[in-house]
């Protein structure tokens, strides 16, 4: 059954509000998606999640796959059972991990053999596999198998990339298509089934942006991604590129724009007409202190805020600016205390998921 | 003003049912009071501690005077305020923690020198300074300033301690009575103040107990802690000296037991006659993977635990046992993430304050 997919309006400059029907659930978009590498978006629970109003968390399937297993989570009903999340999950494949991460890789043409960052132990990722573990962990959306592409990366080194995603495309989508059906919820959710995304590569290069981009779209996936971006690259170019792979994808499907970037991106690209972000900053810039707010980003650590009893952000409502203060946040992340992680996280989660949200409001069909 | 407290019902056993009438709320006893050591309880936020129904919790003098600092807390409105909760709070005297943290430390009559565990600057703690501490700070209760006699002690050593605490109870009360209006919410709370509790130590002697319970009485305190148990001595001698203080302290004032101790022991003293109770075990060994639940202790690491689905405890209805299985806080624990701790403590937290809330309504007056 194919992913339903709907913008509501749209504008000039490309930007949509839309809403993607998901097997449980309707997702309002663009969508800032938390993400939640192990099973956990790290150091919040999921009812504040619900509270914060998150639809769509991500897991990663390299995590999950190496502990507690994808089939351990499978036994148990699949990742939203697991961790008791009633909302909309996506995984990634896995690949970025195991290129980002793990202790020792070696690429061919069929997978990556990688050792686990946890215990040194050795695996081998396919395609065929990356469908198989995340079919276990029956998220309501699934990737495909892409090998990232670093920069800068030369033109040669760039093509052979492409070549490898295209070509693990095919066979992720291949081998989904096959097994799909084998999802753990499928009959409790009247026949449907996960989504498969494809992820353009392609560099910095425009001509393969746009091979990568069109050939994608002939297999014909339920979604598109722009992937290898935020990688080190100048802003520039990320919108350049942006830019230039938006138009290539079909205007009736959801487009995932990977692991960006900061507010001020999130809401540009949305604009732009990216339907879906995910990006790691809010939450692990938290746990390092860096709140964003309505005045910039605030260090809570600085010393000036040790009897600042103002909210972290005087414009925010969210739990944590409604009760405490900068003087409390800052006392807690010199204490080393459990709590600083926590109400910086939410914050800045409020904070995101704030700005999506004026950011639908501002797409919103006129009555 | 004299902290007033009514006792509702009580058994021929001692066990007693009561209520404490603090400055700005009325706490019901016996209470179980969670340590929150530095203006936290450890990875639990404020809302969720309301929530599991937590009305009086404890500051550590010690870490609050290093950092961030009693003046720091007292400029911000006390320790309440800081830490944004409304309800009860106890402080201690600090002694415990210059005991049993600080790097060095000189016992004189005068005081105690000690070195700070954070950063190894000096201080100087006497029971006058500990008062002004704590009427900083401005708990609704805090603590005379003693030395707790460590286990085992011989006669000698334990007469020189008991003389020194009794030294020093003196003068803290008279500190205490010559400064306590000084205390921040004064007017706010039309005049009130905070109130002392005494120390009765003493180690496993029984005479001396008793030498030092009748002096702290004569003194008058507001209310009278037994202090100095479970410091590693058999349990036996606990409940003995528990059993010989309690009716040498005035029925009508609260007692308090300090640092004490498994579900069992809190239910069985508050049943002798035990009124007040804190104890780091239910947090500390949380974020250590044991849980107590109504089956037992349960150590959540166990592979055992790998695909239980099942709550940590069938018979609990914390927030999270109705969300949450054993598998999945296992993971989180395996996994090192914060949410770990977080959960593990909103567990057992729940199960102490629900062992009282049981021993509260086994203890209630007929209707």
């Amino acid at each position: 059954m194919a992913l339903e997919f709907n913008v509501l309006a749209a504008t000039e400059a490309g930007g949509r509000r839309g809403e993607l029907c998901l097997p449980d659930r309707a997702v309002q978009t663009p969508v800032f998606m938390p993400v939640g590498t192990a099973g956990t978006v790290k150091a919040v629970a999921q009812d504040v999640l619900e509270t914060l109003g998150a639809e769509l968390i991500l897991g990663n399937t390299y995590h999950l796959y190496l502990r507690p297993g994808h089939e351990a989570i499978r036994r148990m009903g699949g990742l939203h059972r697991f961790m008791s999340w009633p909302r909309a999950l996506l995984t990634d494949s896995g690949g970025f991990q195991v290129f980002s991460l793990s202790a020792m890789r070696k690429v061919s043409d069929e997978g990556v053999r990688f050792r686990s960052h946890l215990d040194g132990s050795s695996h081998f990722f396919t395609p065929e596999h990356s469908m198989d573990v995340q079919i276990a962990l029956g998220a309501d959306i699934c990737m495909a198998f892409d090998e990232c592409t670093e920069y800068p990366a030369g033109r040669d080194r760039a093509e052979e990339s492409l070549r490898l995603t295209m070509d693990w495309a095919r066979r992720s989508l291949d081998h989904f298509r096959a097994r799909c059906e084998e999802v753990i919820w499928r009959n409790e959710l009247g026949g449907r089934t996960q989504s498969l995304f494809g992820i353009v590569q392609g560099g910095t290069y425009r001509d393969l942006r746009r091979e990568s981009a069109e050939r994608l779209v002939e297999m014909d996936f339920d979604g598109y991604a722009i992937g290898g971006l935020s990688v080190g690259e100048p802003r520039e170019l990320t919108e350049e590129t942006i830019a230039e792979v938006l138009p290539l994808l079909p205007a009736a499907k959801p487009r995932y724009l990977m692991g960006v970037g900061y507010p001020d991106e999130i809401e540009q690209y949305a604009l732009m007409g990216v339907d879906m972000m995910d990006c790691v900053l809010p939450t692990r810039a938290a746990r390092h202190g860096l709140l964003f707010t309505s005045e910039g980003r605030l260090n809570i650590k600085g010393k000036r805020y040790a009897e600042d009893q103002g909210p972290p952000d005087p414009a925010c409502n969210c739990m944590v600016c409604r009760r405490y203060s900068r003087a409390y946040l800052r006392h807690l992340m010199q204490a080393g205390e459990p709590l600083s992680g926590t109400l910086n996280t939410i914050h800045n989660l409020a904070y995101y998921l704030g700005v999506m949200e004026r950011v639908r409001k501002s797409l919103q069909p006129e009555e």
